[in-house]
């Protein structure tokens, strides 16, 4: 029989937790395995709120595994380091993203694309190599094999640097593998939340035109003179799309609502690439002609892999990219996941676990 | 007031043409414009008829001039020849295929890509710089802009060759392009008729490993014996598509009926490429999240450039590449749109206008 979370292994460990479909986050006791060879143990300090968590903790998405301790940015200092470890010591910041573990033999995984292997090990809520559930970032304490700890570079900001291991390289990964990464290029970047404005931030960094395509007007102003993006287009004014038509080299869709795809698909130029980092939950309808007349593609894409998890966190620390944050403790995650579902918040919440989480 | 078809042009052609919706083809009398500068005059010796003819004749996609001449796969032998031409000189064999004129100045045209030139000028039913309605190869003659006009390697056969001008560059760019053209790919074609069987022998060329997926379980054994295919994927058995998952680079996607798209989604490996050459008439259904979880592109391509047509017939003409064509007189014309409808043909009808159309 499967032990109790808060016994199976031997480091106490604590976190929120969500018990059931109604997402509610709680305190909770668990446990974290005995640093292994290869294993890193930190502390975590803060752990950022993805979208995702918001799904996962009321399995929109059919596949968590109760009690579920979400989080999947998360940074935090070492404090035990396996025999074998050789990327960081005792004392060093780190971070973990949205994996801990993949198969490291396949296709994928030798081409540093451990985000396509099929055997992938999600940060919480799958089932580790060991056959035990894993837990999240909003707790005190992690274990991760070194291969998918991110060293964090010196004088980086942790708390709005959090957000950067699931929604930085959700989007920089798109960027550079779809050509989207070169100076004159014109990007679009569909919606202006959590990972848009990430997006705005590293295709300004790559030396892009960038327009933020977007629902509400009301964030005209803000885009352009806080984020500092060249056009703004308010996507339910048919004149302002069509004016902006075959202008743009590509898109970063990072909208999960249901929307229509077609005037994206017409805003590319011939050869345009739309890049969709976020799944809509229903089918999409997508008449072919539009991209055949102009040899354009609708592609996803999906995190990064950890070679390129630790090039963006380091693009990120040389080019000062952060995400814009607003810093809660640990006892506001509940509201902070309904103003999230409610989009409000600019653009990211990151809980500061460090000083609001006791440790067990 | 436009002149009659017959008196705008000096120089007297014959064809057939259809004049209403129903698509129904009869002879005609209409005329050719003077051999200009750079202009090419041709006496049309074959004209493969591609299922589009069919779409347009009826008007389906609403674009139609009537009376309407089609055929975009016509070659024949050069008669006479603009004072500036050259590319060919009179006796030379040559042909033309969907494009009689581009702007030849934008983006794409001074990238060899006038397929995708938003000022293309369509070999039949559209309008030319002279403000006259084009007209195709179902026709005695032909006078084309040199640019337009494909070198015909030498003895290379005319008859089955001619359904490369369309069949072929549309199947072969894509192959290219998508980089499906590398010894060891694995490629799937979708549909196996004018299209698809021309793609599986440039894939053969190519030293891809080719995969038919088919919905007629019927043609398993001819695709088989007779093309070569390495394997056929009888696409209505669940079964069989499951076993096949995540194998192929890319697939070539060929037909223009609905169907559902996500189990050819979930045939290529990570980063694969599915590519519609034809555009079904209705929207498609895209759940967005197989193309997400493996980097996955769905994408669209429409014939070629003129400087990659004359690589592709080449290419052919080196290979032995040619069309399975049945060939008929000009009168079985109606007869033959009616077998094209119902994929009664093996695989591409070609009139034999030389030996069966009566010039003016």
């Amino acid at each position: 029989m499967a032990k109790a979370p808060e016994t199976e292994h031997p480091v106490e460990a604590v976190g929120w937790a969500a018990r059931d479909t109604t997402g509610e986050l709680s305190p909770f006791k668990f446990s974290r395995r005995e640093t292994g060879e290869h294993d890193v143990q930190f502390k975590v300090l803060y752990c950022g709120i993805c979208h995702s968590d918001l799904h996962m903790v009321k399995n929109e998405w059919g596949f968590t595994q109760y009690p579920i301790v979400p989080g999947h940015e998360i940074v935090g200092v070492v404090i035990e380091v396996g025999s074998k470890v050789e990327k960081v010591k005792v004392g060093d910041k780190v971070g973990v993203g949205c994996l801990v573990g993949s198969c490291r033999s396949c296709d994928m995984c030798s081409q540093d694309l451990e985000n396509y292997c099929p055997k992938q090990i999600l940060t919480y809520s799958a089932t580790y190599t060991d056959g035990t559930i894993t837990y999240g970032g909003y707790s005190d304490l992690m274990v991760a094999d070194e291969h998918f700890v991110i060293r964090w570079p010196e004088n980086f900001p942790l708390d709005a640097g959090a957000p950067l291991l699931c929604a930085g390289i959700t989007t920089y990964s798109p960027l550079r593998y779809f050509g989207l990464d070169k100076p004159g290029m014109h990007v679009g970047v569909v919606g202006l939340g959590g990972l848009g404005h990430v997006a705005v931030k590293f295709a300004k960094a790559f030396g892009a035109k960038v327009t933020v395509i977007s629902t509400s007007e009301s964030k005209k102003k803000e885009a352009i003179e806080k984020l500092g993006v060249d056009a703004f287009l308010f996507s339910r004014d048919p004149e302002q799309m069509q004016a902006a038509a075959g202008t743009m080299d590509g898109i970063i869709d990072t909208v999960s609502a249901v929307h229509p795809i077609i005037p994206l698909i017409n805003l590319v130029k011939s050869q345009g690439k739309i890049i969709m980092v976020c799944a809509p939950e229903k089918p999409l309808e997508l008449a072919t002609f539009p991209l055949i007349v102009g040899r354009k593609s609708l592609s996803g894409s999906a995190i990064g892999g950890l070679k390129e998890t630790q090039e963006m966190i380091d693009f990120a620390a040389k080019h000062n990219i952060l995400a814009d944050v607003e810093v809660i403790p640990i006892d506001y995650v509940n509201t902070a996941m309904e103003r999230l579902l409610k989009s409000d918040v600019k653009y990211r919440f990151v809980i500061d676990i460090g000083n609001s989480l006791k440790s067990a």
